[in-house]
């Protein structure tokens, strides 16, 4: 077994990991979260809240998974949201292309053209790898998951493959939340669905996965973070579009202009902060920047926070991007709505225009009843109309569907003074975007260990899904009473706790190890004599003895990391 | 406006709901939780965790929402989870068949049959309520959302329409998690789905909605719980099958047999804590027993605890039922699993039956070759099959394709003894299953209080979105730095609070009024002197002079409960 066997085993034995529909045969591209795996998730996303919610102050909502079409007309996802496929003409058998030549021929084949992609199969000969037939063309799969709305098949909805457009969608509500002040920011958490072609790497691709997004809106020439200057110094293992590797504090990789800017520099630090605390260790973590050819739809400069897998190398588990105004700009064209902020300047400006005025007299004589609107259209001209007028001298304009061509003896442009209290902009959002469930699978890999027969889940106490467990030394009453009373104290005070009397103790901390129990409380007889336990802990499996009483002070302490297990 | 229409409007204004995709002109049955309304959702979910994940013991599993199709062939919604529709030949609008009669006619149409719905319409004259044109017939609709797994149309999916089936097919890994002792449970929280035909009631009746669940296994011989006694005296209200609001203990509730068994009193109580302790009032909550004709497919008693509204009258926001082995039943015959339990006897038991021998020398002269085959056969016969050759002296098998009948001069029957360590049966599950959209209305409809022209949202603590204001009492810097130090102090110690300098402080606290904030924290000039601040609280209006640097503890213990405000 490798270590992803071993981890994966460890897993599915102890509820962390569970493939759906295993009595059915199972269904790949899903997975259930056990009672280990989910309690585990609910931690890390509490974590994750904490660094974003409340320290960014960027508040979480929650929309729909299932959404109307126009929306991804917008934003570009069915055009753009497709894989490249190809499919086994014998066998009906169905590949992502450019994963079938990765794998036949050992080449790199993202971003590569559908023609190129074809051109490489029909070269090097490349056959269905299930029954060796011959395989069809390329052509291009939509991986958004398809359903109706209502009865008919009038109103088409996808699941979203990502959660980020509802937050673009409710700009206006949330901008007027945050009373019309740039910068803002808006987490979702939740559910996001890609339709894959043919996923076969168990939770690292997955169908329906979890997402936790952050969108910050900011003023595109500010992008900038009030709390960079704490994390200047942060050294940043970076490996930008031209691949060589460098590692080098934040604030020399903004100088470099290596990083795009400031503020993606503040978040590549928070991405790299939170990785650790939840427990994937800095040796194994790295930024890649986005080749153009790879980048997103939607992005104009991207990093991937990739993490070192034993099995897969490194793979990506945040991605943090500047969007630019590139969605609410498609928004704005498919809807119709104003996204748009006002910047209010400090003075108010007065700026001096060309305005078009009109000969009266003229207009009306010839144009009669239709004057006044040929008047209001004059009025309603935008700038480049009217620099038109200036240098051909005419203009056209349409009246109740006719063209009606107005020159110098009917117009002439004048310059007047406008006062501007601001000016409407477009938002620039910069977005980190996590992938919980390759972050949770990294998470695992990570604290695995093993010595001897033993295994041990070395998590870290802010994801530990159970936090501490309850043993009496052995199976006699006079112990077994005071622990559950432990037991049920820590309980009712909300810790996540268990209590176990069966086996040798030793079999029972072994239990507790594997499945990453921080630490284990026990009554023995010399306790019950002056009202102690001993608490041991799971790495370095040393035990000191606490008074009963402080058991949950302590406990408490210790998993905020008010207190390390030494200093006991 | 009513109540109804006061509550949506706070909660559109302030960001708890807002109607989805509004820039595209919005689609029924869909709604987003702005920032208040999500954080709000997440302290409901969570003290929910306390009742049933930590106190109860119910470990939280997290599954797919797509879900293939043969699971729900299985289970019985491909086939009953059905409307009635109805569609106008003239518009083709479309109307759920009862929901229209109900609204025409005015009389109650549940549970009707397709064939007296229609008999209802034609009586009645029933038209579209749009354009008067004539009515279709009623026809089935089923109310899952459908789509496809992977690429082309081969396999079937759908979007779960409650979270349960999922810890009815993990059944077997759930048993042994629990290592294969009844009774356990187990929870989820998470979306799911129903297309409904017309949805027309906003937030109180989604497309798209959040569930919360347990399923809890037990021996079908003992649904009974072990902490009955600490609420044997609790008041139940309740409106048993036959209509007639009853109110009385629990316990009285079960010896009566209004509730079918303590197990359900149960959790008919926890619910009934759980639904006072988020804010929806004692008076406001009752019990209703299903009728026959509504009951779920799969139920054998259920409960509905409903919270009254003051525009729909009683709605139902959660279902308590005794879902018996219903599902585990289903799925082992659609799937082949073993989905039982075994109970192990306290001894071991010795049993007599009857066996059935064969006369060898007969079965093997006139048998020859096949006579091990009919030996086997006979080895294999089930009780019933005993019995009739006991009761017509023989019996039919079939070898090889063909009938051999053997009577008494071959056969003859014996008394065994067999020792048993256990049985397997099938367990019954026990399901509270509770709508926490429909739960957060009646929360927010339930706080909504007015004062003049002040709007007051009385939110418990417990799921106040946000949990404290910090104010400088006015907008000069000698306040708002201290305010400001306060205001971090109380974020790095992850309290939801905010800060707000701007305006009149009484229009400060009617803004933090109106959203629920249960304390606001006000430094002023006296304070400057003493190091102190005022803490008012939102319901009472009264104010207290604190200590600046017990501000934190304080809060922390006022929103534990741990002290009241009259008592600072």
């Amino acid at each position: 077994m490798d270590t992803h066997e071993k981890v994966m085993d460890l897993a599915l034995r102890r509820g962390f990991l569970w493939p759906s529909y295993e009595i059915y045969g199972g269904t790949s591209g899903f997975y259930d979260f056990g009672p280990l795996g989910a309690t585990l998730k609910k931690k890390l996303e509490d974590k994750w809240r904490e660094y974003y919610c409340i320290r960014e102050g960027f508040l979480e909502i929650s929309s729909p998974t299932i959404t109307p079409e126009e929306v991804f007309t917008a934003s570009g996802h069915i055009r753009s949201f497709v894989d490249p496929m190809v499919e086994c003409k014998k066998c009906k058998e169905v590949y992502k292309a450019n994963d079938l030549i990765e794998e036949t021929l050992g080449i790199k084949a993202d971003g590569l053209s559908y023609k190129e992609l074809e051109e490489l199969i029909k070269k090097n000969n490349v056959h269905c790898h299930e029954c060796g037939g011959e395989l069809s063309e390329v052509w291009s799969f939509n991986l958004m998951f398809k359903t109706h709305i209502g009865p008919g098949s009038k109103k088409v909805g996808y699941l979203r493959p990502e959660t980020a457009q509802a937050m673009f969608m409710l700009f206006n509500r949330l901008y007027g939340f945050y009373r019309k002040k740039l910068p803002f920011g808006v987490a979702q958490l939740g559910r996001a669905y890609r339709n894959e072609i043919s996923p076969r790497q168990g939770v690292i691709r997955l169908r329906e996965f979890s997402q936790a997004e952050v969108e910050i809106f900011v003023n595109p020439k500010e992008k900038t973070h009030k709390d960079f200057r704490k994390y200047v110094n942060e050294e940043l293992r970076l490996v930008p579009g031209d691949g060589k590797e460098i590692t080098l504090p934040a604030r020399d990789a903004v100088r470099k202009k290596i990083i795009m800017h400031e503020l993606l520099a503040y978040h590549l630090v928070l991405v790299k902060k939170f990785l650790e605390e939840v427990g994937i260790p800095k040796e194994k973590l790295r930024f890649r920047q986005h080749m153009k050819t790879e980048m997103a739809h939607y992005a104009a400069d991207c990093w991937d926070a990739e993490a070192f897998t034993e099995r897969f190398g490194y793979i990506e588990v945040v991605g943090i991007a500047d969007r630019t105004d590139y969605d609410l700009k498609a928004h704005i064209k498919h809807s119709g709505a104003d996204l748009s902020a006002f910047l209010q300047f400090e003075e108010p400006q007065v700026i001096e225009k060309t305005a078009l005025g009109a000969n009266l007299a003229k207009v009306g004589s010839r144009f009669k009843e239709k004057a006044g609107k040929i008047l209001n259209a004059i009025k309603n001209l935008e700038e480049n109309e009217i620099a038109f007028f200036e240098k051909k001298g005419y203009i056209d304009l349409k009246i109740d569907g006719k063209n009606i061509r107005l020159d110098k003896n009917y117009l002439s442009t004048k310059k007047v003074r406008e006062r501007l209290a601001g000016e409407k902009i477009l938002p620039h959002v910069i977005e980190p975007s996590y992938g919980i469930d390759r972050i949770i699978y990294c998470v695992l890999e990570s604290a695995y260990k093993e010595n001897g027969e033993r295994k041990i889940l070395s998590l870290k106490n802010s994801v530990a899904p159970i936090e501490a467990a309850v043993f009496p030394l052995v199976a006699k009453e006079e112990l077994t009473k005071p622990a559950l009373e432990i037991y049920e104290n820590l309980k009712n005070q909300n810790f996540f706790c268990i209590y176990d009397g069966a086996d040798s103790i030793g079999r029972r901390y072994a239990r507790v190890d594997e499945i990453g129990v921080p630490y284990a409380i026990t009554i023995d007889f010399d306790g019950l004599k002056d009202g102690t336990a001993t608490i041991r802990e799971r790495d370095s499996t040393e035990q000191k003895r606490i008074k009963v009483k402080e058991v949950s002070k302590i406990l408490k302490d210790l998993l905020e990391g008010k207190t390390t297990f030494k200093a006991l």
